[in-house]
């Protein structure tokens, strides 16, 4: 599991953000990728989600710091489900409404190159299904 | 909600199951699709995941009654995520090491004729981070 290389795929993601590097992050995803903001907002499109990662960011007062646990990959041909124990530390934004600990639902899908892209990214996992809202773009 | 196609499609595929009907419960996945039997225990391809869904029948003693409930779908092109609240009735297994009411996560993907198939059935959600054992086909 350790050199997984959707592990390593989102690895490379996650430091992406936390260095606000976000051409990296926003090279991470699919043309048509989803990204949900936070339950109830999404985002669909890689600029928007670029747009998205960099206002999250600022959210956190640039000091987020994104890591992965413990790690569920299932393959299926070219799509890939990713469970992950997400954790979310931001030492200068310490009254978020959020959860720090989430498990982390991301859908990745195999380009014709053979490089994994995230198509959807959901690090709110099941607890959708408790939302009043429902998701829209 | 109510009326998106991938509700119907699950609908489908849960009446296939509870009539017993495994060819069509097989026509709803993927040829490559992974069915989470239980965790720890993945089955690939439509020929497998048929001969699953009839030993998971028979192990409810035919009395399977699968429902869903509230549903989020996010789609991002031809990939959908859903998840959904399934519950799973048995009244003639009644001891069943399983819980009846999950959090399920279901991966569609669109064929280039428009349908949409299943290619990651996974009823037990993020519960499989919990497990000690990683899935293997």
């Amino acid at each position: 599991m350790n050199d997984h290389v959707l592990k390593q795929e989102i690895a490379k993601a996650d430091k992406a953000i936390n260095d606000r590097d976000f051409e990296t992050v926003a090279s991470c995803y699919t043309e048509e990728a989803v990204l949900v903001v936070k339950p109830g907002k999404l985002v669909q499109g890689r600029e928007a989600i670029k747009a998205a990662h960099q206002k999250i960011s600022d959210y956190f007062n640039g000091s987020l710091n994104v890591t992965q646990g413990n790690m569920v990959v299932i393959e299926a041909g070219d799509i890939a489900l990713v469970l992950s124990k997400t954790y979310i530390e931001s030492p200068e934004k310490t009254d978020s409404e959020f959860s720090s600990e989430r498990d982390a639902i991301y859908i990745y899908q195999k380009s014709a190159d053979g490089t994994w892209l995230c198509a959807i990214d959901n690090s709110y996992g099941v607890t959708l299904l408790e939302s009043d809202t429902q998701p829209s773009a």
